[in-house]
């Protein structure tokens, strides 16, 4: 049997999307799933459930729970971790980056996802500044402003809404989710079952 | 050193519940970790957030999702698992006999937990019905009118509504949630981690 692709769907401003990011090629690879990803927006998806905000900020019991609940799992996987002197930061800039990169099938959206998640969640970076943005990309040796100024373009704008609209389609509620031969995945503690629904039968 | 209980904090109306409720007991006591089990509503904890219904009622996609995962999860843990027509149904009699037999100390919680949250999500029985709730204590082989009949005696309602603001004190704002030693953990997918926590240094 074939094994279908696993789209991981995450947002730059999604804390337990950066859990995800962190390790989804090691245990991908590992599985022998291939990953493709799925930049897109919360914040439009939030907004059609009513929220102005990150429901963490929206329900603080929620939240402070989130935040300890990052700080033992960033521990349990081994990975840097900072609470953000702002939450969440715009994610916009860089999930156009990664839009760009995609349509272009770049092969630096897994590292430049990683470094943008690593800035926000282990740096306290501002990754909702195009020039932070910019700087990470030189910092991969990529031309940075050119790519964020090429990422801002009409065309690629639109990219991302499109995403965006298409994530709605699917169901797609909240960040990280996994998408395996249309079932759909939600969260970080997903992963797994996700990759187990890609080679069952294999 | 020594190992500290685990608190279960549990709702008879929740889905996600009935996971830990069928496997608890084996886990906990495979890893050596004493189980308290801690009835409480998410009724008055919801209403706070604003929502006069479960979370996935008010928010639809997620409560698509809510459904399919329950599904896969319940296949993957071994349970029977039927849709049930009614969602969510009230816990609170079922609730206040939990909490009449924690007051009193009776062997036959966990069983009398399990039997019901088995007749919500497999067998889409009317646990809201206090009748329903007596015939799951008769079928224990217990004497379920007099049971129920004592549960909702004011003193026992009042230890309900007890345990539901304490739950609120400690941080709680879901179900299920364990709490070892002062650190909090929200769902299912925690229970482990849960355990691991009540065993470090051991």
């Amino acid at each position: 049997m074939n094994t279908p692709d696993l789209e991981f769907w995450f947002e730059f401003g999604s804390t337990y999307s950066y859990l995800s990011v962190a390790r989804i090629e090691d245990v991908a690879q590992e599985a022998g799933v291939p990953v493709r990803w799925e930049p897109f927006l919360l914040g439009p998806i939030f907004a059609q459930q009513g929220w102005d905000d990150s429901p963490f900020n929206v329900y603080p019991a929620k939240g402070r729970y989130m935040w300890r609940d990052m700080e033992r799992m960033c521990e349990k996987q081994g990975i840097p971790f900072l609470k953000p002197s702002r939450f969440p930061r715009s994610g916009v800039t860089a999930a156009r980056v990664a839009c760009l990169a995609r349509a272009t099938s770049q092969p630096w959206l897994p590292g430049f996802a990683r470094a943008v998640f690593q800035a926000n969640f282990a740096e306290d970076r501002e990754i909702g500044d195009a020039a932070e943005v910019g700087s990470i990309l030189d910092s991969l040796g990529l031309p940075g402003a050119r790519i964020v100024e090429q990422a801002q373009a009409p065309d690629n704008k639109q990219r991302l809404r499109e995403r965006t609209s298409r994530a709605t389609e699917l169901g797609i509620f909240g960040a990280p989710s996994f998408l395996v031969g249309g079932e759909l995945f939600w969260g970080n503690d997903r992963l797994e079952d996700a990759l187990a629904w890609a080679t069952r039968g294999r």
